[in-house]
């Protein structure tokens, strides 16, 4: 480990949140307003302190106190400059070497807070959400299940990154529960449907990435340029009405199946903490038109993991290992197809990768492919077992990336299935 | 026309903006910041001097400065009874009657600007923007020409109203013009893709709704609470190139075909004013889900034109008169079912309508209907002809609700088509 990553805190190689991550969050604690901070091993670093104490007078900095804040939204539309002299500033003022904070009790005192006693909020006001569709084994998966293996990829899907747009208003912070919708579904063949709460309750595993600058309506960002707009990236649950969604898909896509609610991990790790974990993502062919041919490696390597604990279990089952390198289609990729007509990002806009899932059944990202359409359920440890959710089950998604001696991790996002609301 | 609706101002009995309509709007003047006015006659009522002036010091909207905002989430989310005291208050104000106004030289200096020199603005941030699908002949319309005449509506459109989450940054004011999109398509039965500026750009008229006070997560609204929650109305360009979507759109909806650009009217016509032209919808059959069901006429009798101009012409030609109350499915039954699942709506959201088509072939709402595919060009005076819209065209939509002896118009929504970005 380089000797700049040693830091006077204490933080053992299994924390998410070692120097070399330092992702950004809205936190807030017991009567006092929201702000920005920074979590690093078990703490939380408040940064909007530090930009009071003047730390962050620079320049690229000066005059916009990002992170006096309720959200982060600001400091994504600075750029990529201003996000590095403060990753810099902050990864100095850490350092086990650096007197500054280290010694000055007064100000650590006001400046860090156990993470465990702080209220996160969501990282930003999300001007627009959309979703992905870039797991080309989740598509397939679908595919299969719902046209047959011969017709299982649209023609499309190998040429340009599916996607939809989707609610942002019910975007909400990990640890908040949901309740199981109501909704219109159709049972087995029958085109007269009931009015039912969802019985076919899923989550899907997918990360997303916040916009930075963005572009001018009329402009597309191109798939080159596009790093530069990515802030950093979060764990997200899109849950998923499998029932609602198969009546009412067709022809304009999902709908009330997903705007119930989307769940986002509350800490933003930066692009650039994972520079160290770029690699390959999957051989593109046919060869993407020249707008979506992106130079270099931009797939990461991230591990993923679902864990599932219904009411009667003591601790959480994993049952899926994914990989965010699985995916297909590209972040760049993905901005740079959104914004080819001239659609215009703002900062905060999340971009949500689509359900991500491995070549193995263990590493599928959703309930309907684990369990098949609910033809192989999941035994739990209690005895029970699952096709869907059951009211009461917990769903937490965790996810990191491994270095040598360290994690750059992503925390988790995790929320209940509560009942129909009464 | 009652008494306490004649007001000392000149208004023309063919005037969109009568004081039986009073729509509010965010406009500036130069060097000066946005804020919230009124449209009466030729005139801008500017509610900022009046609020100023202490004319809204009512207990409902006392402390709150809904006119002084750069938008009017503030004002939608206040509330019915909030908009009812605002609305009486300026319809008392201009009363022919009310010397307040009339015979204050200075302040009707200051309080009223010409419509014409006026800027105006979006009337709201628009945090989440949904177009619905509701007109049945357009459902129709489109299904027969892409999956024929016997599978034209899909099974689920005649028991939802079917809809899709679309892009909140590109909505635009009326008077913004637009580029020519790139993107995907491919020729004929290919499948396989060519870059190019879309051929087939087509316009979709459209009206949208403001949502007031809305809901918490997980709380649905229900059809006979929705009317509370609907502020007003405005025209809806929802611009479509046919050639991406029909590559795309499968199976997860439109996006880059739809996410270049909305148009909208900037007058929101309050739902109060359009209270005289309530009228029955269409018989619904089957009977929809109990949650669907409304009570009472909630359709409205408003007149809609569509315009074409190209740069060749002097005067535009009306190429399409329609009519919203053809919509299937009302604005309660929109937001009984987008809410069902918990969904939460927020001040400021725009909900559209989808294309609306009436039963003749002069009253469809698109160019791919009125044309069917580009097979029946439209002649224009100048010896031109369109399948789909040429660079430098201009559309306009009108529409206006016909009282006796007075118009509650919506004013207009236009934009020219561009040329590519270069």
């Amino acid at each position: 480990m380089p000797h700049s990553m040693l830091s006077f805190l204490d933080i053992t190689p299994d924390s998410h949140f070692p120097l070399q991550n330092l992702p950004y969050g809205i936190f807030s604690r017991p009567g006092e307003s929201a702000r920005a901070g920074v979590a690093v091993g078990d703490w939380v670093l408040d940064l909007a302190v530090l930009e009071f104490g003047g730390f962050f007078d620079h320049p690229l900095l000066r005059g916009f106190a990002p992170f006096s804040q309720d959200s982060l939204n600001r400091f994504m539309g600075l750029g990529k400059p201003a996000w590095q002299v403060a990753r810099r500033t902050i990864q100095e003022l850490l350092a086990a070497d650096n007197p500054l904070l280290r010694d000055d009790g007064e100000l650590r005192g006001r400046a860090f807070h156990p993470r465990n006693q702080v209220l996160m909020h969501l990282p930003a006001h999300i001007g627009d959400y959309t979703d992905f569709y870039s797991s080309r084994e989740h598509a397939t998966n679908v595919g299969i299940m719902f046209r047959g293996r011969d017709n299982a990829l649209m023609p499309n899907w190998l040429h340009l990154p599916v996607a939809y747009h989707g609610r942002a208003s019910s975007i909400i912070p990990s640890g908040q529960d949901i309740h199981r919708p109501y909704g219109q579904l159709v049972e087995g063949s029958s085109t007269t449907p009931i009015f039912s709460p969802s019985r076919q309750m899923d989550f899907e595993l997918e990360m997303g990435f916040f916009v930075g600058p963005g572009n001018d309506l009329g402009r597309p960002i191109a798939v080159d340029e596009a790093p530069n707009h990515i802030f950093g990236l979060v764990l997200v649950n899109d849950w998923s009405a499998r029932d609602i969604q198969r009546w009412e898909y067709q022809p304009l896509g999902p709908f009330n199946a997903k705007n119930l609610a989307t769940s986002i991990s509350p800490w933003v790790v930066p692009l650039e903490a994972l520079e160290p974990f770029r690699t390959p993502g999957p051989a593109q062919e046919p060869k993407p038109l020249t707008y979506l041919q992106s130079v270099g490696d931009w797939a990461y390597d991230i591990h993923l993991e679902v864990q599932l604990q219904s009411e009667m279990m003591d601790t959480p089952l994993t049952i899926s290992r994914s990989n965010f390198r699985y995916l297909y289609w590209n972040m760049p990729q993905q901005l740079a197809h959104h914004t080819i007509t001239g659609c215009n990002m703002r900062p905060g806009d999340l971009l949500a990768s689509g359900t991500i899932s491995g070549p193995e059944p263990d590493s599928y990202g959703s309930l309907l492919e684990l369990t098949w359409r609910g033809e192989r359920p999941i035994p739990l440890p209690t005895g029970e077992q699952r096709q869907f959710l059951a009211d009461g089950d917990r769903v937490t998604m965790t996810g990191y990336c491994q270095g040598k001696g360290y994690k750059v991790g992503f925390g988790e996002v995790t929320a209940r299935l509560l009942p129909p609301a009464g």
